[in-house]
């Protein structure tokens, strides 16, 4: 990690050649411009220049700002427009079921250390939950709700945010039992039909 | 609030008279032992002698353990006893809406803010955690499912219990949008035939 990236106020002359370093530095420019700036308010352009790296390097290396978003704050091993398209393919009526499975495969796998981090960044400073509402709830839950939500889109989309938020925090952070230990499917099937009924069914 | 309860180290001799000072003196005292020994290992005895009044004045005051914990932590406005009394008065069918419109009701009342402080305490102590899954999860939850769960109650009660903290941690910690303000009974709508699953339903 380079000492400009880390030390903020130190800016090296002239741009990074390409190369890991350059990865590296634009991962730690993009987590502190999106904990400033909020996901919609953060710019390719000024994370780029906080990295002192040129801005086609972001689509380079992270296919734009939200794959980069998605690896530098969330760590996942996806993009969220794969994510999306993984979550829709397939019937509607199983996509609460995906959503639950891939949650929970994502952040077990990483050892719920990400998640842990992002609900105590929410709890602590205001601006990581507009990024959390940016980016979990709008350019993902949102979507898959947009696709197959009959009415009250957003509401529905915070209820599932709040079912999911709910479980992690049990699972990952409380770590309550027998939740916390409780297998993947065993989850999905106590979990997915509340959330199918936050994306499609009734809930007036 | 007196010295001894806020400072720790300085002890009065003697004991105090019973009184609001006593009363004060309790809760600060309750709010320490809690956080240290989690709820079931916190004894009355132990709060007490921290408080340097006598034992019998926490029945005197808060009815036992439980209305002191309910009081000096959760800031509840009635104790856990008539609080599951109330949650389980009337059909079974209805225990999820009773369970979503008394939790809003209540943190409604007080801004929230007794929630975040909660949230905040778990994800930075450990032992917070365990004094929410003791008492919440436990001695609320748990025993309104113990009543009417068919099966897998403890599993049951950490679902409810994902739900809520869920849904507590969006409307009152994130305050995402529409959630954080859609009126109580559109949330009891929309939230409590998810609990009633969680609480009678099939969840293999």
């Amino acid at each position: 990690m380079s000492k400009a990236a880390t030390q903020g106020t130190a800016r090296r002359r002239g741009r990074r050649p390409g190369g890991t370093d350059t990865r590296a530095a634009l991962v730690e420019a993009a987590r502190a411009v999106f904990t400033e700036q909020g996901y919609d308010g953060a710019t390719v352009r000024a994370i780029a220049a906080r990295a002192d790296v040129d801005a086609a390097m972001v689509n380079h290396w992270f296919g734009g700002k939200e794959g980069l978003f998605a690896e530098a704050v969330l760590k996942l091993p996806f993009s969220p427009k794969t994510l999306v398209d993984r979550l829709l393919d397939g019937p509607e009526e199983d996509v609460g079921e995906r959503i639950v499975r891939t949650f929970l495969t994502t952040w077990d796998t990483t050892g719920g250390g990400v998640f842990t981090a992002l609900i105590r960044s929410i709890t602590s400073h205001e601006q990581a939950a507009h990024v959390l509402q940016d980016f979990l709830v709008k350019h993902i839950v949102g979507r898959v709700v947009s696709t197959v939500g009959p009415d009250r889109q957003e509401l529905r989309a915070t209820l599932v945010a709040s079912q999911l938020v709910g479980m992690g925090l049990i699972r990952y952070v409380a770590e309550f039992e027998p939740l916390a230990s409780t297998d993947i499917e065993a989850m999905v099937a106590a979990v997915a039909p509340n959330i199918q009924r936050y994306l499609t069914g009734d809930i007036t």
